[in-house]
């Protein structure tokens, strides 16, 4: 479990071994059932997450009580409200287990703590957000461009196991498409 | 205009005379035109921009030829192809004035000097990606949960500005929406 924060961290920076024990003094491990909420909406964001096992939805639920998803975060991925954890306000979406699931917790204070005292962690995430901000783009751009079939496409060539993982119903709510006609895409 | 950049930075960290002098020393200042382009989709990126004055469009032109808007870019705004710009590869967005700009140029391999020797300047760009970030899921959000009209009420309430120094066509290509639609919503 450690060796995956470990080597996810060296994909960008390298870390002695008394430097890595020092950045995994501040994150703490914890196991999730299918189903569980790590970040209940309305509620406040104390932590984020980096998944080692496991799926997770980020959702948002609107004033008509439909549910519209943000992302699916699998292994490797960090996930949090972002908004609400940097900013210490309630949570504007929920975080949920679509799977058992093992993540990597790491509280607001303990991640100011570790950068302060790390300038190399704040050049991981720097990293980390680039790339995460790229990737909202391209489906912002995907949702602006392109039709739900292509949307569907784009998914299976970029995340192939997902399609496996998810059922069509989330799916749906990730593509923002009706179940019916993702079911059209996919029949 | 060197003071707007000072003034930029020292809303996330403090810098010495000496220290802004050496930040500034990465940068390079340029005026364009209206109608002039800073990005051309399919060219290389070299440079990321700090907004002085004017505004910008980010846009990408599908197979279809049809222009899809992804962000307006104002006063104190940085704007580039992110992911060209950090990768390296040719661009798959437009960069180009709507209005009359200046930007704070600074090119990769300076950029990357810069956050060699000075580790808060990448503290800085963690806050902005942050923001960045989350100012791009919610207009994702928006885009999957709410009505153009929503959005466009969303638009009015953040950019009050932007309404008035940008045409229909291009509100309506950044909402994604019809010219026909956007008419009927603010008619």
């Amino acid at each position: 479990m450690q060796e995956k924060l470990r080597e996810h961290f060296e994909k960008i920076i390298s870390l002695t071994d008394e430097e890595f024990a020092f950045v995994l003094s501040h994150f703490t491990f914890r196991k999730f059932k299918k189903h569980q909420y790590l970040i209940q909406q309305g509620d406040p964001v104390n932590h984020t997450f980096f998944v080692v096992s496991g799926l997770l939805r980020l959702s948002h639920t609107d004033a008509n009580d439909k549910e519209h998803i943000l992302l699916f975060a699998m292994e490797d991925w960090w996930v949090s409200d972002d908004h609400a954890f940097l900013t210490g306000t309630n949570a504007t979406m929920s975080l949920d287990c679509l799977e058992d699931t093992g993540v990597f917790c790491i509280t607001r204070e303990d991640n100011r703590k570790l950068f302060a005292a790390m300038p190399k962690m704040e050049h991981f995430f720097l990293k980390k957000s680039h790339f995460g901000y790229i990737a909202l783009q391209r489906r912002l751009l995907a949702l602006l461009s392109s039709s739900a079939a292509e949307r569907y496409q784009q998914l299976l060539m970029q995340y192939p196991s997902l399609i496996q993982r998810v059922n069509k119903t989330l799916l749906a709510a990730y593509l923002g498409v009706s179940r019916e006609t993702l079911s059209r895409l996919t029949s």
